[in-house]
C-alpha cells in the first residue's frame, strides 16, 4: 500500500541550484517537491497528472549547497479527479549522526487527465492502517477548508 | 511608489524548462514566481530575503514551451520584518492579438534579513491610492487567517 | 503603438550564470539579448523570426552574479522580410535608490520566416511620435551602412 | 548498518536531459551514478570524496524522457583510504504493475579526502548479514583483479 | 605560433540547447563563440579577459538539435590593451562525407585585465606566415573603421 | 584516416559545472567523454549510436572551474555490430607555457544501431600507420579479456 501511494527523491545540492546569497535557490526545492509530487500523483492514478494547487508550503530552514535533501510526496486523500499529495523536505548532513532537519513542507493538489487532458476519474483511496486514515481525514479536512475559503473570496 | 513595490519578469519559456509531457514544468514556473516575489521584496526592504512560505498557489492554465510568460510580483502588505507579495503569471500569445492569459496567481511571505541572517525591520508600506490601499488591507486579512489557520492546527 | 514594437525582460543573475572569474557569462547576457530581440520581431511580425545578424554589441560594464537586469528590444526600422531590433540592457542595484546603469547595447537583425523557413514579407512600420520617426532613420541609415561595407568586403 | 552504507536517489528524467536521438543521454546518467556513489561514500567516510575510478559500467537498456529513475549507491568494500561502491539504475513504468528493470551497473571507486585533500584513512567494514559479506568478498576480489590488471598493463 | 593564437571548441548540440522552434537557440551559438573568443584571448595574453564588444555576427545557416559544431577563435590583430579575436563556426554532418559548412562568424574585441581589473599591456603579435599577415592587416583595418564609426556617431 | 575516426572536444569548464567542493563534478567530466565517443562513433559508423558499457575510466587528477580541457576520442578497435573508443581528457593552463596534464582516461564500447534501434553492422577498420595498428591490436585484446572477464562471472 504504502508503496504505491508515497515516493522518495533524494538529491545532493549543487553550486547550479544557488541563489545569489549561495544558499540553495527556494524556487529550486519547489521544483523538486512539484517533480516527487507529480511521480506520486502519476504512480497513484496511472496516467498524466498536473499541478492545479499548492497550499501552505512552509519553508522552514535554508537548504545549503552540498546538502543531502530527500523529498517525500504521499497521496492523502483522493477525490473524483484529484489527489491531495503531502510533500517534505528533509536535509541531512552526510558527515554527522545527526538526524535529517525537515525544511519545508507543502500540501500539493493534482489533478488526474485522461488522452485529451481532460480531467479523468481516479480510483478511491481507502486507507488501511491508523496513520493512513489519519492522513486520509485530515486531507479530507483540508480540502474542505480551501473550497469554503474559495467560496468566501469569491463571495 | 508603484515601480517601488512592483517587479516584472518576462521570458520565453523554452524547451530545456519542459516537462515530460511537453509542457512547461510547473516547477519552472514556480522558481519564476519565488525569484520575482524576492527580486520585488528584495527591492522594497533594500536588503536580503529569503522566502517563508507560499499560500494558495493556483495553476489556472497550463503552459506551453514557446509562450511569452509576464510574472509580476507586487509587495502588498508589510509587518515587522515580513512582506506578503502578490504574484501572478500572465501568457501571452505573440502571433496574435488575444490579451494575455493569467495562468498562475500565489501569495508569498518573504522576510527581510540583516547581514546575520536573522530578521531584519522593515520600513512601514503606506499605501496611498485606492488599489494599494486595497490591495493592503486584502494582504493584512490573508495574513490574519493564516495565523488563525497555523493557530487551529497547532490546538 | 509602443507595446506592439516593445518587449522587456527581467530577471536577477544566478550563480549558474557566472564565469570562472565569477561575473556573468557574457554569452549569458547575449542570450538574453537575443531572446528579447526575437520575441520583439516575433509579436511585430506575428510569425516566426531568425536572428541574421548583431552589430556593434558594446559590453560597457561588468554583469555580476545577483544583479538585476532588464533588457529592452525595440523593433526600431522594418524592410521587406527583416527588422532591425535595438537592445538595450541595464542594471538596477536593488537595495539603493541609484538610477540603472546601462551596460550593453547592440543592434540585431531579425528576419520573418513563413512555416517552409522561407523569408516572409512583413507589414511596414509607420513610426508616429518624433522618438519612433528618429529611431526609424537611425535604423536605415545603419542598414545602408552595414550594405556598404559588407559591399565594400566583397569588391 | 544498511541504512550507513546505501544510498538511494531517484527522479523522473525530464527533456533537458535527453541526447539528440530523444533518449536520456548516457552522460546524465553517468552523472546520476557518479552522485549517489558520492553521497554513499560520504556518508560513510564522513568527510569529502572523490572519484578515483569506475569500471564496468554497462547500459543495458536505454533510459527514455519521462522515466522514474531509481539509482541505488552501496558501499560494498573498504580499504585503507579507498571504498568499492556498487550502483545500479532502475527504471519503474509509473503507469503500470510492472517491477522496475535494471538499466545500469557498475562499480565506482572513491578515496576518502582529508581537508588537505591528501587521502585519509577511513574506518573499516565490518559485514554483518549473509549478504554484506558476499558483497564485500565479491568487491575485495574485483579490486584484486583491478591491481593485478593495472600491474600487468605497466609491465 | 598558430596553437598560440587559436583555440577550437566542438559539441553536439543538445535539446536542451533548442529554442521553441525546435533549432538550435542562436543565444547558445553565441555563447559558444564568446567562450572560444575568451579562451584565445585568455591564452594569448596569459591572463584574464573580458568581451568588449562583437560585430558583424552573421548567421549563415541555422544548427539543429544532433550538429556536430566546431568552433574557431583566433587572435588576428593585437593592440595595447585588447584583441580582435575572429570566431567563426562550421557544423558537420557525422553521417556524410560532405565538408563542413560555415554557419556563424564574428569579431570579438577582448581587452585584458590586470589583478585589479583594469586595462593591462600585452605582448605585441608579431605576424609571420604571410596568412598571418593578412589577418594582421585586416583586423587593423576592421578596427579603424570601427573607431571612425564610433567618432562619427558621437559627432 | 585519423580524421575519420577521432574526434576531439575542447571547453573551459564553469561554475556550473561544479560540485558541492568546487571542483567540477566527475559526473560533468563523464557527459563529456560519453559525447565525444558518442561523437566518434557515429562519424566512423556514420549512423546512430548508444553507449553499451564503460571501462576503466581513470580519474587521475582533479578538474577545476575555469581549466580548459581537451577530451579526445579515437576509435581504436571495431568489431562487427560494436566499437572500442579510447576517449582522453587534458587540461591545460592557459596562463602558462606548461604542457596539458592528462587528468581522466576510459575505453568506452559503442553500438551502431540501424533505424529500428537493432545493432547494426559497420565496415571494418583497416589500421595503417604503426600507432593505429598497435591501438587496434590493443583495443582487440581489451575485448578478449573483458569477454573472458565477463565469463568468469556468470559462470
Amino acid at each position: 500500500m504504502n508503496k504505491r501511494t508515497t515516493i522518495v527523491m533524494s538529491q545532493t545540492m549543487l553550486p547550479s541550484q544557488a541563489n545569489p546569497a549561495g544558499n540553495v535557490h527556494g524556487g529550486e526545492i519547489m521544483k523538486l517537491m512539484d517533480s516527487a509530487a507529480g511521480a506520486a500523483a502519476h504512480r497513484y492514478a496511472r496516467c498524466n497528472v498536473v499541478t492545479a494547487r499548492v497550499d501552505e508550503l512552509q519553508f522552514l530552514y535554508p537548504v545549503f549547497v552540498g546538502d543531502f535533501v530527500t523529498c517525500t510526496a504521499t497521496v492523502a486523500y483522493v477525490g473524483t479527479t484529484s489527489m491531495e499529495v503531502v510533500v517534505t523536505v528533509d536535509v541531512e548532513d552526510l558527515e554527522s549522526e545527526d538526524p535529517p532537519k525537515r525544511t519545508q513542507t507543502a500540501y500539493f493538489t493534482m489533478v488526474a487527465l485522461d488522452k485529451d487532458g481532460k480531467p479523468k476519474k481516479i480510483p478511491p483511496l481507502s486507507p488501511e492502517t491508523e496513520e493512513e486514515k489519519i492522513l486520509f481525514a485530515e486531507g479530507h479536512q483540508r480540502r474542505l477548508e480551501r473550497e469554503k475559503r474559495r467560496a468566501a473570496r469569491n463571495a
